[in-house]
């Protein structure tokens, strides 16, 4: 997928909603067995019933590789069930990895060509050398941390008590500069309500993914009025708020209620 | 392992040296079958090659991740087979994670309890807070990225045209506070000469895992009396250099010789 088609699939169904598939184990319905099979029936749920609400689903690899091999094995699966089930979801690896040369290459290989992800999470400490793999596969993004929406982000990323260039600064002016950087989007946390507009100038073309709304505190229609472009730009992220909105056999229906209702805001958003 | 355990076993062997296993495919001997389990065999050979001359092992995740499944499956593996052959090295998770609260908790989990590794290499952009997970469990390290070896060292970590607070320097103050930060170590590239000493200083009693000697162009006499401490405080790290030191059916022999040779110069340093 490319940025054009991006947009017009958020346009066509009036939904730039993204569920973030992060399951806790304690968290998951008493019915659920708890081992990756009981994870992996828990999570197709969910998609099956946020779908028609949200263009991308974004999966945590965190959560499955606490199961270890089994787990990779449900990751896996449930990346298959999307592609296979939801062909024009996006597919957003929250995977959050960032290393060199050929470590970069080989991650790009797992997660774009072992799992069939249109997307990935990178982290750019080590670097934008670090990017450069990714962004050779044609319909596929690298999403950039840039501003995430936890109170961490004030270690490094902004420096508000002293008057230096911050970090996400240098991040986004050193990324825009990349071959095919119309492949890259930036994670900034839709908590950050200060800096969106700034953030937005910085990288006035690229889609901004949004985590941060609801239980932390960020507002919908504040964080996609500071940061929306020409081309929506927008893709909000919601995890718990979704996934956990109920913890009885009714979670289905409640996860897709709350995406409903997300969905709805947002056709109104996008259609004003 | 704590950090004395981890002095005393470098002291009686006469080596701190940490055998990177980064395995590209293309590059194994030819007579191993190019799947994961052909990958795990080159693996499981260099292991048992090496570990008279070393401490530690560290596998690099992304070269298995490449495989998907078997992939993970042959990492879960590699890991438990030093843990069974080699319990005195430590193993670590080149992982280069690094996400908040519960994914960080996830993260943990995987690599200290699903698989026995002993510490985890991590990506501290997101903040202090994404490390405090890893910081609770006793006997394990967690191995901050701090100035890497590669070029792009230098495009967020070290900003040498500024007179600017650099990166590096915010990552070291901020994460030393940290309660358990004696179970803290940094990644520190033996490449970077000028600033180690400096690097050292701000860091009196942590380990540094160092890259970058040998094809990188570090040199490990400079670099150990640069950044040891009181308590060796230095686990130097060849990939490479080791384990292709031969393409052909002697590669065992051959990543023999040369951890054998960096044993030797460090037997010498240490005993000076």
């Amino acid at each position: 997928m490319d940025t054009s088609s991006l947009t017009e699939h958020i346009c066509t169904k009036g939904s730039f909603l993204c569920v973030g598939i992060d399951p806790v184990l304690e968290r998951l319905p008493a019915h659920f067995v708890a081992d990756s099979q009981g994870l992996l029936k828990f999570c197709t749920a969910i998609v099956d019933a946020t779908a028609d609400h949200c263009v991308a689903f974004k999966p945590n690899t965190a959560f499955f590789e606490a199961f270890g091999v089994a787990g990779w094995g449900a990751l896996s699966e449930l990346v298959a069930y999307i592609k296979k089930k939801h062909p024009s979801h996006l597919i957003i690896a929250d995977a959050k990895r960032g290393d060199i040369g050929n470590t970069a290459k080989a991650y790009a290989k797992a997660f774009f060509e072992a799992m069939s992800c249109d997307a990935i999470t990178l982290s750019p400490y080590m670097g934008v050398e670090t990017l450069i793999p990714y962004l050779e596969y044609p319909n596929k993004f690298a999403i950039v941390l840039a501003l995430t929406s936890n109170q961490g982000a004030f270690d490094f990323q902004w420096n508000s008590e002293e008057k230096e260039t911050h970090l996400v600064e240098r991040v986004i002016a050193k990324t825009q500069t990349l071959p095919n950087s119309e492949r890259i989007m930036y994670v900034v946390g839709a908590t950050q309500n200060s800096q969106l507009k700034y953030l937005r100038s910085l990288a006035p073309d690229s889609f901004f993914l949004m985590p941060g709304i609801g239980a932390q505190g960020g507002s919908l229609s504040e964080a996609y009025a500071a940061a929306k472009n020409a081309s929506v730009g927008v893709l909000v992220n919601s995890s718990r708020g979704i996934i956990y909105a109920s913890s009885g056999p009714d979670f289905a229906e409640a996860a897709q209620k709350e995406a409903a209702a997300l969905h709805e805001q947002m056709r109104t958003l996008l259609y004003i």
